[in-house]
Parts: C-alpha cells; structure tokens; sequence
C-alpha cells in the first residue's frame, strides 16, 4: 500500500495533451480560422504600404517562408489606394490593421481586404456609449463580407475598465473584448476573432485563458513587444505555449523586432514543440555529457541538411549514449541508439539492424525514405495549404519499453 | 446587461500568476532548493570527468555564465576519484550523476559531492521488490548526508510500470517516482529532489503536473535531448514555462547538444519570461510595423549594449509608436513613447519630459540611474547568490492608463 493515493494516477488521462478549444469558424479570405482548422501563421509587413513595390516584395519573402496570412498598416488614404495593387500581387489573405482614425477604417473597406483589424479602445470616441464609430466600421465590414479582429491591447485599454479593475489587468481585458463583441453582434456581425495581446506574458495567458471561459470566437494569439531574438522567441514560446497546450489559439503571430520573416520559423517551431501543428521531422538528440560515446554534433548537422525544407511529420531520435538510448529511440517512428562505434536502428519500436558508426545517417535516411512512402496520408494531412489539416500527429500510441 | 457572464470576471484575480507550489527545503552544498527559494539554475559538464583539468575549466566558464550548480557524470572508478580535486577549486556546487551501476554510485559517495543524481529505473536489479541496490544507495546517501535527485525519465522506465498503464505515459513516470520516494522514506531518508523528464513537451508537462498534486519534494524541471538551438530553446520553453507559470519547479536544466554554456543563458531567459526569477532590464521594444516613426532597432541596439551585464530588473519600454505607445510605456519602470523625433519619457506611469530622438538613450539611462540608486532593495533581492532571492519583482499594481 502507498500513502500515495495512486488512484488519481490510475484515472489520469495516458495520452497528455488537451483537446483544442471549440471556437466558431471565421473565413478570412481562402482560409479557415477557427474550429479544428490548423492554427494559422501570420506576420506584418514593416515596409510603407503606399510602397507597393516594397510591401509585395515583403510579402513574397514571407509567403516563401511559410507565412499565410499578412497585415499591413494602413495610417494614411495612401496606403488605403495601394491594397487592391497589393492584393493582386500575393498569394494569401490580406489583412488591414488600422489605428485611431475610424474613417481609415471605412475608406481600407472600399478596398479588396480579406480581413480588419481594429482596436475598437482608440478607435471610438471617448466616453461614447452608443460606440457609433466602431458601429459604422462594423456595419460595412458586414455588408462587403469581410471579418475583423478585435485587437484588445493591455496598454490602450478604455479609462472606464481600468478604474473599474484598477489597472489594465486579464479582466479587464476580457470585459473590453466582450464589450465590443456585444456591440457587433447587436449589428447581426458574428464574423469575429479576438486577440487580447500584453507584453507581459502573466497577462497574456490569463487574458486568453478567462476569455476561452466566456466566448467561442477564435483568438489571434502574440505577445506584444517582445523584443529582440533569441530573448523575444523565448519570450513567445514561453507565453503561447501554457496557451497552446490549452487548447487555445486559433491563428499566430510572434512579434519580432526587425525583419518579420523570422517570425515564421519561430511560430512553426512554437507549433511544434506544443504538438499543435507537426510538419517537420521531429529530431530527437540526446543533450551532451560525459556519456557521449559517438560524434553525435557531427551526425545531427549532416541529418539536418539532408532533412532540411522536407515537410514530413516523422519523429527520429538520435541518441549517442546507451543510458536513455534504447528506450528514447523506441519511442521515436525511427531511431538510433549508438555507442562505441555502432548502432541500433529502431523503426516503430522494434530494432530492426545494426550498422557501423560510419554508415548511421546513411541507415536513418533509408529508414525516412521507407517511413515517407509508407506514410503518404499522414505527410498530406500535415502539409495542406487549405483547411483540414490534421494536428498532432506526432501523436500515438507507444510501445512497451524495457526499463 | 451583458449575455456572457461578468461575475466570473468579477472574480478572477487581477494581478496574475499562480503561487510557488509549496515544497520542502532540500540542502545541496550551501544552496537551497525548494521552499520559497530561487530556481536554482544548473548544468551539466561536457568533458570527461576524470580529465580534471577540462573538467574544471568548463565548470568555471559555466560558473562564469551564472551556473549554480553543476553536474558531472561519474561512469568509471577513475571519475569518482577525480571528484575531491575538482570539487576544490570550484565554487559552486557539486552534483555527480549515475547511471546502471550501483557500485558506482557508492564509490562517489565516498567523495565530496554536494548531491547524488539517480535514475532508480536502470540502478536496481530487474524484479527485485526489495529495491535492494537503491536502498543501498539511499543508505549510504544518508549516512554522508547527501541529498539525492530521483530522476525518471520517460525512456527509462520499470517494464511493469509500462505494462500497467501501456505505454511510458505521465501516470507510469509519477508512480515510478513515488515508488523510490517510498522506499527512501522508509530508510528515514527525505533529501529528495525529483525529475521526471522526457523529449516530449505535453507528456513532461503532465508528468510535472500529476507530480505536484501528490507530493510536496522539490523538483528539478527540464526537457531531454532538446537538441540544437535555437529550436531547442524555444521547445524548452515552451516545455518549461506552462510548469514554471503553475509555479512548479524550484532548480531547472536546459539540455542543449553542444558547449553547455549557452544553457545557462537560455534558463535565465526562461525564468525572466515567465516572472520566476527577474535579474535583469526587461527590455520591451514594440514591434515593427509600417506605424514605425522613429529609428528604434538602432535605440534598442545601444540601449542594450549600455545596459548589457547590469542586473537590475527593471522594466524599460521603448515604443516608436504613438499607437500603443503611451499605454504600454506607463505599464514600465521607464517608458519611452516616440514619434516624429521626439520621445516623452515616462517613470512610474507619468511623463516627466519630453527630449529630441538623438537624445532618448541618454535620457533613459539617466532614467536608469535615477532608478538604481532608489531601488537598491529590489536590486540586492534580485541578485543573491544565496537563498532569498525574491521572485517576480517585475510585478506590481499597475497605474491607470488612458484609452
């Protein structure tokens, strides 16, 4: 008998993870966000959107990069005339993120957007209980069919919420959402998705979990501000990932300072490691110690440049020690656990041969060739440019291992 | 009258983030882990123990780096017979790290080590109930006075337990660990330190979890065979900060393949995100966009380099932007809201003058100056190299911002 009480092991979910949040779908131009739609990756160009030139350019490299959905700003009646030039140029949806001025909002919507972005906090006109100018942006955002983001945004919250909280707080955050979502639904508008972004990651997790408590519209996930890399991706990964492995999160954008096209490599690999969207190989190498029995550094870098750009959701461990080797590598769809000048290659879990050191990265990229045409279904339920995309499939369930 | 339920918003705590999670003080050297204490941030050497010489001088680059407790392995007798002379000429303290033989593990409890670190599922004999080589160990631990860390890993685990739940799962990883606990405690031994580690970012979340609800042992929280940065950073992350938010985890080891150096690095990132343990200037920079008014990569990059290596956790906006500008930059310490060629500053909420852009970084660091010398508490509390230290200082009630 343990003076443990098992029984809550014995009744704990075996498979972790929780299941997505149930959100409505909204559709932003060819894409679906919401739902069990995958959770898409957008960015923000930094370029003068006036500069057709330079904005198409921008998004090209993006799109190149995996990007599929891009905002642009549109400050000034300049910007608004260059969205339809814009949008016949790229290839994926087009979102107009507007500040302060209502009008500009109303002039970007006479233009072929897939999507605004408002925030309702600076957009309306102080102490107006009739919200009449977010109502007229809402109103025509209705009639050309054409979703919105609420942008909530700890630090341009109304006065009225942080004297009722005290402070711009998760709440209040939340009440302010909810408040303009009333207002858009009263004008028959469901076609909404809600971002509640701080820079302060206790903030943002808060904000995002209080507000899956309340409503079902799909949320625009981000910390604000976050900086610089390599601090700003550890920043994002560590405030969307508790979010993500709620369940949380319908589409992403990681804030970088700078050039935005490391944002999407850094919100796939936050979608990665959370299980949310699998795409890549998922290489597992063992950490480095004492242990190490085998040139490890140089087999993972050759394994990667042969592996890189392939889209296949297949779990391969690498593992140079014999402590934790054999029982990581079986979990793994393909493994190896080396040691003195040999391996031990797994597939699926069972040891399937042994090979020279020499002849590992050779063995392992004729076991990926065989796992990829064995798995074509799996490779195309994780690479869809269009919804249905598959999540987690890096998940399953694992063979007995030895201890 | 709103349709969604305010009262829960009514309800939920302003100030966010969860409390530490209660554990007992364990000792290791003359640094405490658990209670109330910081996360104690470790690594693991790289070289062959027995080479004293490399092994000494990688300890003293990680000791350089703000390592605080080290860990070498110790497979081979000559290991443990090089433990005395490296634990004399380091100064922090000394972990030594067994795998598979028990032998092994008594051999080096005969040396100078500040903790013992076992993996129980590869030290004892298949199929004995008596656990009789890890008592061993315990006993011996006991005896010396050594601390031990408990460390389960999802490869590595009892066949039993894998036949009980199916599969290396969360439950199977906890119950591992409850059963050794049980065994150390009816040898009246209670210097435990737990780790239940795995490659895989949903089941060590869980793992860590469940661990919490039953037990109240310190734990040592990682993620294995991460991998290369900079994705082993971000899958860290995103492993460590959903554990870290619930306020689990009281020592952290970030696993990358390589130099360990850069280890070190990473887990102060994570723990500065995630409010766990704040040193250093919080740096919010906004980020791109087209609204970009003033050259703020070329601010942020002297800011930086002025403030690089100066522990004070102190939060500092820089916005270029009048958007969210004025918000975010009074949620900080010291705020600065640019645009067109002119910065108000901000200290505490409140603007206290307005200077031209050539002149922002002078200002923010006579800001930072101004708010070293009344705060030197806070700075002192931030910065222990001994138990104390304080968590979260960033947070405080924040002022009433303006919409």
């Amino acid at each position: 008998m343990s003076r443990f009480d098992l029984s809550l092991l014995e009744h704990a979910p075996r498979v972790p993870g929780k299941p997505r949040h149930k959100t409505r779908e909204v559709r932003v131009g060819d894409r679906v966000i919401g739902g069990q739609n995958p959770v898409a990756v957008q960015s923000m160009t930094t370029s003068d959107t006036f500069d057709v030139e330079a904005t198409v350019k921008q998004i090209h490299a993006l799109e190149e990069a995996g990007c599929e959905l891009v905002r642009v700003t549109v400050p000034k009646p300049e910007d608004a005339g260059a969205l339809s030039a814009i949008k016949g140029r790229i290839g994926i949806p087009l979102i107009c993120d507007i500040h302060f001025d209502y009008k500009m909002a109303l002039a970007a919507l006479d233009h072929p957007v897939d999507k605004i972005r408002i925030n309702p906090g600076n957009i309306n006109k102080a102490n107006d209980p009739t919200h009449d100018r977010f109502r007229q942006v809402v109103r025509k955002a209705k009639s050309r069919g054409i979703p919105m983001r609420i942008g909530v945004n700890a630090g341009s919250l109304e006065r009225d919420l942080c004297e009722k909280y005290g402070f711009p707080c998760p709440p209040a955050m939340v009440e302010s959402a909810l408040r303009y979502i009333e207002v858009a639904e009263s004008e028959g508008y469901h076609d909404i998705i809600v971002s509640l972004k701080s820079s302060d990651v206790l903030v943002a997790v808060e904000a995002y979990r209080l507000f899956a408590q309340l409503a079902d519209y799909p949320t625009h996930i981000g910390i604000t501000e976050a900086g610089k890399p390599p601090y700003a991706v550890t920043k994002s990964a560590a405030g969307l990932a508790p979010i993500l492995l709620d369940g949380i999160g319908d589409t992403i954008r990681i804030s970088l300072l700078g050039d935005p096209v490391p944002e999407i490599a850094a919100a796939y690999d936050i979608l990665q490691a959370t299980q949310r969207r699998v795409r890549r190989p998922e290489l597992i190498a063992c950490p480095t110690c004492g242990r190490l029995a085998i040139d490890l550094e140089k087999i993972i870098a050759e394994l990667e440049q042969r592996l890189s750009g392939r889209r296949l959701p297949v779990k391969i461990s690498v593992l140079g020690c014999v402590v934790n080797g054999p029982g990581e590598a079986r979990e793994a769809d393909i493994g190896i656990a080396a040691g003195n000048g040999k391996g031990m290659v797994y597939r699926n879990g069972e040891e399937v041969r042994r090979v020279d050191e020499k002849d590992i990265v050779e063995a392992l990229m004729e076991e990926v060739a065989r796992w990829e045409s064995e798995n074509a279904g799996k490779i195309a339920a994780a690479n869809p440019t269009r919804p249905g995309e598959l999540e987690g499939l890096g998940r399953r369930k694992l063979p007995v291992v030895a201890g």
